[in-house]
């Protein structure tokens, strides 16, 4: 983050209300000073969490005030209980801010399958409301509260001068486990002060994820309480139409591909992150299809951990994607050296190119599959000992 | 294996030619007393091995007198050069047993996209045909010539009555890594003396697939090399139809299926292995997805390997695979305790589940996702440290 510009219209804050065990904040309020524009993408699990529901009913939406989100405890699997609770933390939200429950929106991250400790969470929204504010402190304290076995900040704001005039767009996010978007992301939030209708908003955020949070992967589990959602103030006069919405959509997009590189960088147990790009798919779909794939393998994934040159499994792995490859038009190259060239390996040398695997946390593949015009980029972690330690003494 | 009795018709050799650096048994000979009908069915990678596309294009047939296999290497992505070293083995073969050479197929396994050492293979060809015999030793040594990063052999054979008659079946398999079987596994081959014509014969060992090798999986990744082949010399006098088919087919779908759960058992660094059975869904194959899905998600595999009753990793796998399920009808039994019921947690006792998914190397998850006529069993190993520790440090 260079320079720390916050959008026009909102207030943050970011408590610790005892969720979580480790006495580390757990609860965020995002209240605008007046009615947001908002728009959500949210996952395609279809085991929803409580909050993800009353999201998807009230987006997109004109007259949102507030969001609030908890940490430690997913508020998934809990059937009607949860819906309640959930109800019940836009209900107290909406009455401290003097606004209605259907202006308030609602995320929670964490655990599967325990009630929220609803009391904590009452105590702790009153807290937010108290401390709500406008500055760097503020907007950094709300983005931590989100956290949960993430290891830094996912954070960033720009601006960008559009029709003469600043824009300013702000966001977090958190994520490092049950990280493979389809749709969106864990949980992520975008503000910006640029003046948006609800269907435009919409309209871009999901071709926004598309380029952004539905291009990385850590485990290929997608979460059941995924959610993107974007608030607009309007607060910078600048109404974006037909004119600037390019302009806009490219800051847009470049923010939210920040932190979704972000979320694969900080993946559970994540040493190196893989950016893989695949050219010559029958189209751009197919592309992501083959680019996932092979980001979803767990040869390939400790092939990367290893440093290890054995482009056979990503090869393969093209291979039972569920996407047309051409075997014979398919070649490689890893961290920059080809190594498989029309469907015949290369005489490379494998200690030069693993050592040149290891000089950059993001270890490049490139892979070509024949003559179609499709192309994707994808992001992924790799496997490591640290990942499985880590999951195999999760809850007990 | 209990009785010994191998099928009638055939011959066996298993030799050490020098392919493996290990110095242990990498080529394996099985040789017809005379013609031998034969089916097979092979991966669904698009990226096919040059014996694959050989077996292929020789099955179903009545003619069959061989098949060469060698571990150590799998002679996949070897563009044409790899097809004619293939070829050649064939030939090499064929020449030594006064039989043509589309009378000879071929299987390999082991590293990609390195040249056979051709030289090696001569040799052991050589040997093999020398040291064929129809005992119990040259079966076994057969079995174990094929193995590559497994820790034991998978071997079986049983005898069946059928018409009152005995009908021999015995089968041998290998696979450790690269294991998620997509119309067939790693390398397999079925012998029996029942007498079968070629269609029927492709027939039923695609059925039996779909109930066996199909339903296991290590790491989600689809060899290039998966070949199972079914070898019948018909020297048991009993010929196989409408009347005794059903009890032919049952016998060789127990000794796949105990093969099939050997490899998942033997899986690279697995320690416990799913056996996950879904129940209700829309029909069966809504039912294999949604188990493959679940015995694929590291977080579910992780989770087992810690013993650790997580469930809500395994309910959200269900809730992202491709195949309709209904959150308020799903319920989980795991190791035999219902932790979940129609969408809401249990108030179920973590450690003794615990304790109970330790007591026994294969872990039961019983699934209910709706009130559909579909169920499938799927086998699936965990995820250890020791796979990673293994797959990070393979080829460099």
């Amino acid at each position: 983050m260079t320079s720390f510009e916050l959008p026009a219209g909102f207030r943050f804050a970011g408590v610790t209300c005892g969720i979580k065990k480790s006495g580390k904040p757990d609860l965020t309020l995002i209240v605008g000073n007046h009615r947001l524009v908002a728009s959500g993408v949210y996952t395609q699990n279809q085991v929803i969490a409580a909050p993800v529901a009353i999201c998807r009913s009230l987006t997109p939406s004109s007259r949102i005030r507030a969001v609030v989100a908890n940490s430690g405890n997913a508020n998934a699997c809990t059937g009607r209980q949860g819906e309640q609770d959930a109800s019940e933390m836009c209900r107290k939200v909406a009455a401290l801010i003097s606004a209605s429950e259907p202006e308030v929106l609602v995320m929670s991250t964490g655990v599967i399958g325990k009630r929220l400790p609803m009391d904590r969470i009452d105590a702790g929204i009153t807290q937010a409301v108290e401390k709500l504010g406008d500055g760097e402190d503020d907007f950094l304290a709300a983005a931590d509260a989100i956290l949960t076995t993430d290891h830094s900040r996912k954070a960033d704001c720009r601006v960008v001068e559009i029709d003469g005039q600043k824009v300013r767009i702000a966001a977090m996010a958190k994520g490092a486990g049950m990280i493979s978007p389809n749709m969106a992301t864990m949980l992520a939030v975008v503000m910006t002060d640029a003046e948006l209708d609800p269907q435009q908003s919409q309209r871009i955020l999901r071709d926004v994820t598309a380029k952004s949070f539905n291009c990385v992967s850590v485990d290929g589990h997608t979460s059941t309480n995924d959610t993107l959602l974007m608030l607009s103030s309007g607060d910078s006069g600048v109404r974006i139409d037909e004119s600037n919405e390019k302009e806009f959509t490219k800051a847009l997009t470049e923010i939210c591909c920040k932190l979704a590189r972000q979320l694969v960088a900080d993946g559970e147990g994540a040493n190196y992150v893989m950016k893989i790009r695949v050219v010559g798919a029958a189209d751009d779909e197919d592309a992501a299809v083959i680019a996932r794939t092979i980001g979803a393998s767990p040869l390939v994934k400790t092939a990367i951990a290893g440093a290890d040159p054995n482009w056979g499994r990503i090869v393969s792995a093209a291979g039972y994607a569920p996407a047309k490859i051409n075997p014979r038009q398919t070649s490689l190259k890893l961290a920059g050296t080809e190594i498989y060239h029309n469907g015949v390996p290369t005489d490379f040398d494998a200690a030069a190119v693993s050592a040149a695997m290891k000089t950059n946390k993001e270890v490049e593949l490139d892979l070509f599959v024949g003559n179609g015009p499709g192309t994707a980029v994808h992001w992924a972690s790799d496997l490591t000992v640290a990942y499985v330690r880590f999951n195999s003494e999760y809850t007990t």
